[in-house]
């Protein structure tokens, strides 16, 4: 899918894009910015070639994430006849939610590894640095230009997937890339603040109370939120985003585990690590999936056994 | 100095550069990596050219900024005789803390606004991000190659002058220069790693301690740290880099003002502020100094009454 370190994308999905008239864009659950924002530029950059898109995302787009251009004409309800899917920064119907549906033809377009045999076209490049690159390229081939409001979506895809260019997939392509999205006007610094400095001060003091959770062994970190320290705060799990990434600053931390309670005794569990660590491994072997440094699944347990069975399997 | 947004090096610098042979390179005291790789990027290349080059800081070189390469060859000590000098990320001696010092000759290269009437040379840009970026453009023209400790060097520089490429001084020429770098060996992970994830334990339980003391008052976020917190958790004020910076997380945070206890009864004051918000104005009011976002200063008080006297100047 690359020739000279450039993402090349399918022919068959250019001849798709331009032969349809009406697209059902779809991404997945819990949408975080490489989702929304890839599936908003592709609708702008298909509307603007006189094609209609419906925008489909399961769950309401988090507030902090409304900065969005565009982001409101998100829905959760379908009434169109079944329409051409293209699915975004995920690849099978159930991570969209939309499992049971019916589609005439469907697209996937994601930089995650492959799990599931879904899509008529199916564009997975796990080199990409995020689904929001996959996008950018496929909007030079399909000649639209950039305007502001693609730029704004792009950059800020690009932006959460990379950690703003401190992760391991930021390479010279990236920051290419990011130039030409600020010249397409782009505001750094206006992306950057909304995506890392607009927490409510709720949140904050949910991040001290679960900070004072941690437990270091064998350099995997442990941290948690209980379901009364949503309520003592009336915070909610959206608001633990970015939580398991702190304690990464830990020079001799290879591992961060972050347990929140999303049911009495029901933990939604994030793992991240730092570089050859593939938590995505230890999280299949618990029946979730991710990448290689950020990964994460769920487990019906105490807190102690949760917490225990993932260093048994850390450690093994 | 600019033409079509890029810098251009002054005819003078580069004559003096290239008709000197022996230079002492110096840079601002408690140096950081724009003036730690600045001054690093400048010694290899001129050195590359033949040169000879004396590194001159006076603090040590912090354990979290040893990663720079080529940093060893600082030192302290000047028995060399009167040299020309090259002035980088500072643009006075007593910023350098080698005032009274005599030189043949002086060049300075910085992108603070002037303060102080010095150097035979002055290239002086505020509107480069760091100093490291008016390094690349100077490298370039005197028609070094950047090798890859270079690369590190000046990609570091870059880093942590934009915040990673968060502040409001990123622009697409920034990340256009990031993008070369790394194609010459710099690894923006590996340096993000360096910048970011090499806390110490007990520091990162200090951070939780101060965390814990936050108070919000009419949009300031104060928080402390207490001669106690740094023995229990045996730590000391450089482990404090960056704690203010917490606080500004939260939206409604205008400014942030964390204080730490450097001896009995005696604070420095470290305030943080976004947008508009001028902290320099306030910290001058109590003799301090700084950025308009970024500012300090000392007082000799209780607790109380220093965050007292700090409320009743930011509410005036």
């Amino acid at each position: 899918m690359r020739s000279g370190g450039r993402v090349k994308v399918p022919p068959k999905l250019l001849s798709f894009l331009n032969e349809e008239d009406e697209f059902l864009i779809a991404t997945h659950i819990n949408p975080e910015p490489d989702a929304i924002g890839s599936s908003l530029a592709l609708s702008i950059a298909l509307e603007s070639l006189g094609k209609i898109t419906v925008l489909y995302d399961r769950d309401t787009i988090t507030e902090m994430y409304r900065f969005l251009p565009g982001c409101e004409k998100f829905t959760n309800s379908i009434t169109s006849p079944s329409l051409p899917l293209i699915l975004l920064d995920c690849n099978s119907l159930e991570r969209a939610g939309i499992e049971g549906m019916d589609f005439t033809y469907s697209a996937v377009i994601d930089h995650h590894e492959t799990e599931k045999d879904f899509g008529d076209i199916k564009w997975i490049d796990p080199e990409s640095a995020a689904t929001g690159m996959m996008v950018f390229y496929l909007l030079k081939e399909l000649g639209v230009r950039i305007t502001k409001d693609i730029a704004v979506n792009l950059y800020s895809a690009i932006a959460i997937d990379t950690g703003t260019f401190r992760y391991s997939n930021t390479n010279a392509e990236v920051l290419r890339v990011g130039a030409e999205l600020i010249e397409a006007g782009a505001n750094p610094a206006y992306i950057s603040k909304n995506l890392y400095e607009t927490w409510s001060e709720k949140r904050f003091t949910l991040l001290i109370k679960a900070l004072n959770t941690l437990e270091i062994r064998d350099n995997v970190a442990i941290t948690f939120v209980t379901g009364d320290m949503f309520k003592e705060t009336g915070t909610g799990t959206e608001d633990t985003e970015n939580f398991a990434n702190f304690p990464r600053m830990m020079k001799d931390i290879k591992i961060s585990a972050f347990f929140r309670e999303i049911n009495n005794n029901y933990w939604k569990v994030s793992l991240r690590s730092k570089g050859d660590i593939n938590v995505a491994r230890i999280a299949t072997l618990f029946n979730g999936g991710g990448h290689k440094n950020a990964a994460g699944y769920e487990i019906k347990a105490s807190l102690e056994s949760a917490k225990e069975s993932l260093l048994t399997r850390i450690i093994q």
